[in-house]
């Protein structure tokens, strides 16, 4: 299972608005780290913390996204009475309608590093089976200094010798528990270290895992900037060019392929729309956002339509925006302009339909000899 | 003065080019730093420590962008020889052509720290002054802890106690020189606190003073794109909008002032373009990189020239990409849709023209009755 405290107030981002409720890409934040957890098999129950006046948006984000496995928990008034409360959900009756199955291993992770990858996840989760405890850290980007009471500088750490403390962190259920259970309320109300926390209560002595850079935490405004387009880097790494099987239109689709294949991942397919083909399901259940299909003479909305229907029914389009560009190759020459003006007409109108489903539809004529 | 050491490999960026020479908004970011230094009139010179192998693109850099007062100097193997280098222009004859006079006080600030501002530098001067070190802090965003031989967590440290030691830092000039030409080889290749060479050399507590947030050193590839988000932010703060005095348009310019005041801070004028505005001429050397300009009939190329002579002579599009809206305000009826598209071919290879100067011309054609 994992915990995930989302109860912080955000302070440190200057916003009204909590950073893991702030929208990047038009999704809240909290949203892509519940899914880089949920798209893990063997994370049983995500359970998200959050302050009380949030639960109702939670709820909302969880069904707008069509989260699974979440248990939305009421948070404490600081950091650790919160991931306390999401761990009872295991062990006390109260916290939940039906008691969770105590997992043997609890991951904690914020909700506001989304960029987590199972990688680090399975290490920190191995790590802790054999430790008791684990936690991802990174090196110092900056010397840590301690200051007097004056105002002026004691000393320096030496940067090499200390490490700062990330997420995701791990645990045996028990042992965490435990913690939290003996901890005092100094501990509640003014620590913010787990590992820490298994140290002094359970004499733990967490593991330490190395993790990579992607772990750092939204914290400011530029972290929401920098998110924003890390994740936009990601949508744009794969484009899939979809031709239907007429001559003159397979190849130009194998033209655009070889112009792209240079600058991203292209995959290019030629297939006949009109049979359910079980290929391009595979693709629109992966990683790709972006299709070209280039059609020749007539332009079916029902195809386009079908298409649109295959990409819902994958529910990328729930997480992600997906981009769908109609190329439509004329090669007939007795076609006057404005009957092609009036297909794209009809197109613009099938756009703006299905943008509201999250898929941006762009027409595109081209005179061809 | 300021020593800028800039000779960093980036090995954390994790690409060819280290990341003070990365291009942001196509403009390398250690120029953006020049540049926040540069505006301040009371530092009296700024030096710029590169690796030797930089040194050539450094200088074409200070001649491309217009950068006074700046002298490079070439740097050593480790961020602490570096600066010992920057330092050494004020005190040896071999380091530059001429000995630069030695101030009383000198900044150490990072090349990859853009967005310093003269309320942060001022403060730390004159806390160098009165305590003859000082450097800007800021709160840790992750604990910091301790890790034992074996990889396990040896301690945390209380979060509250501790400071991240960020620059600007600001020394008494003999102070901080006599640090560095006593201190070891060993301080010399593994140190990275400049305030704690001062402490052990000299004596001196350095005066802590917290900075704000957008005091952070760009690192990694997501700082980058924060970087840019924040420039591109700054730039879209402030627009002008620009009529020529004939009634119906100077009107559109009050409505249009009208519409943008909620979002953006609008400065609108009417003024007669022939003549040689002293008031545009203030706004041109102002903040502000975004014009509207409304005319009605004739659009005269030559006024157009005329505002991109006035902006190239601010210089500000040397630094930024001005944008420049030319809005064409028809209210005449007996002119055919033909010779309308003709002036918008003009404009149109007129703004080809004045790109290659990074001014960005749009020509916008309404139809009004």
């Amino acid at each position: 299972a994992a915990v995930l405290p989302a109860g912080g107030s955000g302070e440190r981002l200057g916003g009204a608005t909590p950073k893991q409720f702030c929208a990047v890409q038009g999704r809240p934040l909290v949203s892509y780290t519940v899914r880089a957890m949920e798209r893990i098999s063997w994370i049983a129950d995500i359970i998200v913390v959050v302050s009380p006046e949030n639960i109702e948006i939670m709820k909302s984000i969880i069904e707008r996204y069509g989260h699974k496995r979440v248990t939305i928990v009421k948070g404490g008034i600081t950091r650790h009475r919160s991931i306390f409360n999401g761990l009872k959900v295991f062990a006390e009756n109260e916290f939940s309608n039906h008691l969770l199955q105590k997992p043997e291993v609890v991951i904690i992770h914020d909700a506001v590093r989304p960029f987590v990858e199972e990688d680090i996840l399975s290490k920190v989760v191995m790590a802790a089976k054999e430790h008791g405890a684990a936690g991802a850290i990174r090196p110092l980007v900056s010397t840590v200094i301690a200051s007097a009471a004056d105002g002026c500088l004691d000393h320096s750490l030496e940067r090499a010798r200390y490490r700062a403390s990330e997420m995701p962190q791990a645990f045996l259920f028990d042992i965490i528990y435990e913690a939290y259970r003996q901890c005092t309320d100094y501990d509640l109300d003014y620590g913010t270290e787990c590992l820490h926390l298994a140290l002094k209560y359970c004499k733990t002595n967490a593991k330490l895992v190395e993790g990579t850079a992607d772990l750092w935490k939204v914290t400011y405004k530029r972290d929401l900037y920098a998110a924003e387009s890390i994740i936009k880097d990601n949508l744009s790494q794969q484009v899939c060019v979809i031709t239907d099987v007429k001559e003159a239109v397979a190849q130009v689709g194998f033209l655009l392929h070889e112009c792209l294949k240079s600058q991203i991942k292209v995959e290019a397919i030629s297939i006949s729309l009109s049979k359910n083909d079980s290929h391009l399901q595979n693709i629109f259940s992966g990683q790709c956002y972006n299709f070209v299909c280039v059609k020749g003479k007539k332009y079916a909305i029902q195809e386009t339509q079908q298409l649109v229907d295959m990409l819902e029914k994958s529910n990328i389009p729930l997480l992600y925006p997906v981009l769908l560009i109609l190329v439509h190759l004329d090669i007939s020459e007795n076609i006057s302009f404005s009957i092609e003006m009036e297909e794209l007409t009809r197109i613009k109108k099938f756009a703006r339909e299905v943008k509201k489903k999250n898929i941006l539809v762009y027409g595109l004529l081209i005179q061809y000899k």
